[in-house]
């Protein structure tokens, strides 16, 4: 059977090379950083060439970045440790209602904290409004966390008009930008950000490791307390694995950013016109063109997601129905609701997320098989039977 | 050069076995556990039985594992999460004045955030009585955390008899187990604590994995929010090799503990009688016969610890101070304070930890060097001369 794996956006196995460069931090450089003989000072020496690997990746200084283990916990950090460092200044934040589940969920702990927290609209296309944001900062307001581009809908924000906004103000800017950090180019001067969240599963780096970058010493409340890690920022002994392999992960993906960002965008859209051509009744979710470029996403009319998710499997084509940390939990996703998709036609999600390894043949089979599981989802379907009656 | 690495309780090489059972998880088994198809369920079948694994290792069940980044996040998760989730029933927690940081320092957060923390005093080998904890206990206690082990100072404390105390008055008894987890046998029952808290680095299994067990859906604030990943209770994408390291880990550590016992014990008398030998105005730290079985740790008089630890790393021996989390940050150690050692004479610290791999040779190897850079230390020590002359 052909593979067609277009689930890149929750997984991604890590490259060979990449592999690679690990392998002796398992058992041979295998000290701990923060002992100071010769074995635990080489492996932190070579700790600290990663971190200048990630933080040139986005343009920010190696002292900037806090190694984490994932991209939500980058995010927990980023808004429980400026919300509770500055909670003096003030108990109001900001984020968008098509947030992460790691950003929501850490706004939602805030709230039982006392803090008070705005989820911000989006428009149909999930964008965030700068005007919008500006209005809702009050003088309470010490925290805006806006994600860079949006994971089941691929849209991308238009950060730094909305960090412009915050900066005017004297507010913090947090932006979670695990789905863009590997997939386009980003600057957090460009972006002119605080705070900044990615992940190693975004830059074909092993699971279990992530990064908050943070703007110049801005006092952060540490999540993990411990000992004088991460300059005394996060707790316990470092994945030094891990980090080797973001390093270099981060280090590839700098080269390979433009022809990967070319060839992935020719992919999605090839697989866009192509499902625009031959099935009807899809509605394509997201902007069209500010969006991430290895991103196709859409809800299909009278079909239940998962299901076209397991046939497409049985298939061997790989897709989501959204993000991979709610796709067990939620029957229906609240950024499709955000967006105003009805709760119906939320049903039929699909996201293809895109990169380097995929080929043309295998979006022509993808949309070929797509077409006809389709085809049989929708022939067992009585709604879709009603609507062809109803026209 | 001969080399003796005894300095195991901050980092020890994966072993083969382990890496080779993670290397499949990094580029073949690549899906993301949260994922409904066929990629991301293989994983998650992985991934539940290494908790079945890990789980076993200590009499535990495998719904009542959490995996985290580390042993720090899980001493965080327990501490925290229970404050949290309980402070309505009260705002008083106790752990003992030698805790690890990553205990201290989430107890210091909660007395940040209102809660009262009572540090309680241990006795001059490092151990918690009973009673004394009873008498701390207040209506209010919620919470009280006593470390299985004290990695400083080898001390086991009585953890069966403190978690009685807390069973009686329906307190909830942590521990930290870092030190103990595949060092000693371990059961959750026995111990009767309902929340244990243990880490890869002990178990030869790689850097970035750790757990916490957690009896009977005890209730737990999350550390890290996010989405449905360890059933709601810890977000972010799994460390899928990390954990797939650790449960192999626990695996061969269940098998080899009876072995590992006897030889590091052997070992550890060899060269703690070595040095009351042949060394003059040491002082043993912690309990003689309640310890770790690999631990042996000094104050040596008229030295100062880092120099003495990196003369010997000059000779191919690997010791530490005391914790490797505080080995750059403190001067003096809080343990050794809190068992009665004098300031100067804490300076003077040094800490060996054995396993498997060790053997009489690198003993014997590391007794002779020891012998000759404690001289040649005293030798150039004004307070040495000092002493000498008075007598």
């Amino acid at each position: 059977m052909k593979i067609a794996f277009m689930d890149h956006a929750s997984a991604t196995p890590v490259k060979k090379e990449v592999l690679e460069t690990m392998l002796p931090y398992f058992d041979r450089h295998f000290g701990n950083p923060s002992t100071v003989y010769d074995t635990g000072t080489e492996v932190r020496q070579a700790m600290e060439k990663q971190r200048a690997k990630v933080a040139e990746l986005i343009g920010a200084r190696p002292e900037e970045i806090i190694f984490t283990s994932s991209g939500a916990e980058a995010n927990n950090l980023a808004i429980k440790g400026v919300a509770l460092a500055r909670q003096k200044k003030g108990r109001h934040i900001i984020v968008s209602a098509i947030e992460h589940h790691s950003v929501i969920n850490s706004a939602r702990f805030l709230e039982r904290m006392d803090f008070e927290v705005t989820f911000l609209p989006v428009d149909g296309y999930g964008l965030v409004d700068p005007d919008r944001l500006s209005k809702a900062i009050t003088p309470e307001t010490i925290l805006v966390s806006i994600m860079h581009a949006n994971n089941e809908i691929g849209t991308i924000e238009p950060i730094s008009e909305l960090s412009a906004v915050c900066r005017g103000k004297g507010v913090i800017f947090h932006t979670d930008a695990v789905a863009t950090v590997g997939n386009i180019p980003v600057d957090v001067n460009e972006l002119n950000v605080d705070l900044l969240s990615l992940s190693g599963v975004s830059l074909a780096a092993p699971k279990g490791i992530g990064a908050l970058y943070f703007r110049d010493n801005l006092r952060l409340m540490p999540l993990i307390h411990g000992g004088i890690q991460e300059n005394g920022r996060r707790g316990g002994t470092e994945n030094v694995p891990g980090i080797v392999g973001l390093g270099t992960a981060s280090e590839l993906a700098l080269k390979e950013m433009p022809d990967k960002v070319n060839h992935v965008r020719k992919l999605r859209d090839l697989l866009v016109s192509g499902i625009h051509d031959r099935i009807e009744k899809v509605k394509f979710t997201g902007h069209p063109e500010k969006r991430l470029p290895g991103h196709a996403s859409f809800c299909i009319e009278a079909i239940e997601g998962e299901s076209l998710i397991i046939m497409l499997n049985h298939n061997g084509i790989y897709s989501n129905t959204g993000s991979a940390c709610a796709s067990k939990a939620l029957k229906t996703s609240p950024v499709l609701v955000a967006i105003g998709i009805p709760p119906d036609l939320a049903q039929g999600s699909i996201v293809f997320t895109m990169n380097s390894s995929n080929t043309v043949e295998e979006i022509e089979y993808a949309l070929e098989k797509l077409c006809l599981v389709v085809e049989k989802l929708r022939s067992l379907s009585p709604v879709w039977r009603e609507k062809k009656i109803n026209g």
